[in-house]
């Protein structure tokens, strides 16, 4: 077994504290991957408070993980020692059922493995994520990292990239598309970048005026203070989509008001109490609500190519491994730009 | 103006009982109609009771005509007297809109004007329906009607065909597709002839296994009693699409979870309470909830010479328009296969 060094949660809402474990030895498929930065996502605290129950303690989180291979198995050929690479949300899938074979391993109709607090295929063996200084994960799940961009910036695409990209390219969204962004945090911010990169007219609804000089600066081509009676009106019937980032309870039937005809609202967050839909809302100009999770391994590949393509990255605020608390603190208070990055050579 | 006998609900929740008023003389565009069949729709009952509230009194409810052309203006075209022809749900609408121009009458921008309880485009004529002998509308309006098909039969397609035709053609739904169809009242049972005749595999969901023999004789090719959890089961994941007809409260998230990946569930009422929506229940497999209204004035014909095509028309039970009252109680309890049909000779 293999010695790695970490961060983990010890139990459910604790702070997390230095934690040393074991991971598999490389096997013949396998990448290990020394990790220089792991990005901070909202999920993390989520499932480190246990949020969403069933959490998995002790609990080392991190799922947007970049750093240098180190190590290879015989039967890898995708990956060399001294490559960059990147390990996202998901670590292993059934790889044969529909969804799998179509590339939508988030959505395996039998097991996906999350990058942690997850249990590999065995459905024993725990997985502990990228807050620690090394990852051994199946090749079929590393991402290739281009060299273009600078790697801490890269990290929060593995999440908050992928999460985002998915459904602009689901809903073939860009030029001609009117696009609402709301939440401006981790995943908004990356879907303003996007959307305004495929062509599409973007728009951030914000609850505070405050933050119209951010939007702008992302590339937001409009900005609406959804508290102000006018502004909102300004923008009814007006969106083809809205990609709603926000996780914390809302009233999704204001903003569903502000899609156009055949309209749809994607949600990436999943709030505390199931939302309230007014049927009629949907059904007065045959508007659609959906969802979307992540994304698959295929497409995370080609997201990541097309930020190199493109030079997008996350905006990113660097930690030490030390200050994870207090950063968990500051994004619950939505006090990051946009992104907190563990420096891992720190730990 | 044309004096015109028909049944009105004087006020909230009153019975209905004859009632005489006057209709517009047949100007240069418009078309006179000498109702002689109409369908009964559960909006009709909604309305009467003002259930969705702003109900206008005296109503004459009906929006499922069907009948013979008596007059026309002078600048008619489509239409001769003699000829069969039948009005839907809609009566007018601004006619140049975006949504207008797309044959999109009834997502309207502006205001479309219902064939009852509405107002004309002057905002302050009120509109009367079919419960009645005659109705004079623009013949931008009025429908063709075949004469291959059962007059009497075919008055429930204005509303619960149309109602159920538009989100199979919008979603492209037919051969390779798996279709559940919740309730099977008026709208349930025209979206599995309808489904059924575009070539997908048609399932019906019922709380009540008596309704079995009923749906297969419609084309069904399975039932499901959603109250037996191991049939459930076998359907979770299963559907591409679900045509949820139900307006009574209901638990959505059951039937969410019975939609595959990039399943959608289409609404086609509305329940008096806006329903919850689980976000993850989206979001787990990229799933849709969607509504839909009714159907234009073009995708109405459209669905008219294609059911005269298919020989497909409503099941039917025919009643005096003195029975109103009490096939509106019968209709409460789901008592009726599939359709009241007011023969309007009873007049």
């Amino acid at each position: 077994m293999i010695q790695v060094k970490g961060y983990a949660a010890p139990q459910a809402k604790a702070p997390l504290a230095p934690f040393n474990f074991e991971r598999r030895e490389v096997g013949p498929f396998d990448v290990q991957i020394e990790i220089q930065y792991c990005g901070v996502c909202h999920s993390d605290i989520h499932q480190v408070r246990d949020e969403w129950g069933g959490s998995i303690f002790p609990m080392v989180p991190g799922h947007e993980i970049v750093g240098k291979v180190t190590k290879v198995g015989e039967k890898v050929t995708k990956f060399k020692p001294g490559d960059l690479a990147g390990v996202g949300c998901l670590v292993d899938s059934c790889r044969t059922c529909t969804s799998c074979v179509q590339g939508y391993e988030q959505y395996c109709e039998v097991h996906w493995v999350g990058t942690y607090n997850s249990l590999e295929m065995d459905m024993k063996t725990p997985t502990y994520g990228g807050y620690s200084n090394s990852i051994v994960t199946d090749e079929s799940f590393v991402l290739k990292i281009s060299d273009k961009l600078d790697l801490k910036r890269v990290a929060p695409l593995l999440c908050a990239g992928i999460t985002t990209y998915s459904p602009l390219k689901e809903w073939k969204i860009g030029k001609g598309h009117t696009v609402a962004v709301l939440g401006l945090g981790g995943l908004g911010h990356m879907a303003v970048k996007l959307a305004v990169s495929m062509g599409a007219e973007v728009t951030v609804l914000s609850t505070s005026a405050s933050k119209e000089k951010d939007a702008k600066e992302l590339g937001a081509h409009k900005f609406v203070v959804t508290k102000d009676e006018e502004q909102l009106k300004s923008v009814t019937n007006y969106f083809d989509f809205i990609i709603n980032t926000v996780s914390a309870q809302h009233d999704l039937n204001v903003y569903l008001n502000l899609l156009r005809l055949n309209g749809t609202m994607v949600l990436l967050g999943v709030p505390p109490e199931a939302p309230m839909v007014h049927a009629f809302n949907l059904i007065a100009k045959r508007r659609r609500l959906a969802g979307s999770l992540i994304g698959g391994i295929k497409e995370t590949q080609e997201m990541l190519d097309y930020c190199a393509e493109h030079n997008i990255m996350s905006d990113v605020e660097m930690i030490s491994i030390n200050e994870i608390n207090e950063a968990y603190e500051r994004m619950i208070k939505g006090d990051v730009h946009y992104r907190f990055v563990i420096d891992m050579a720190t730990l």
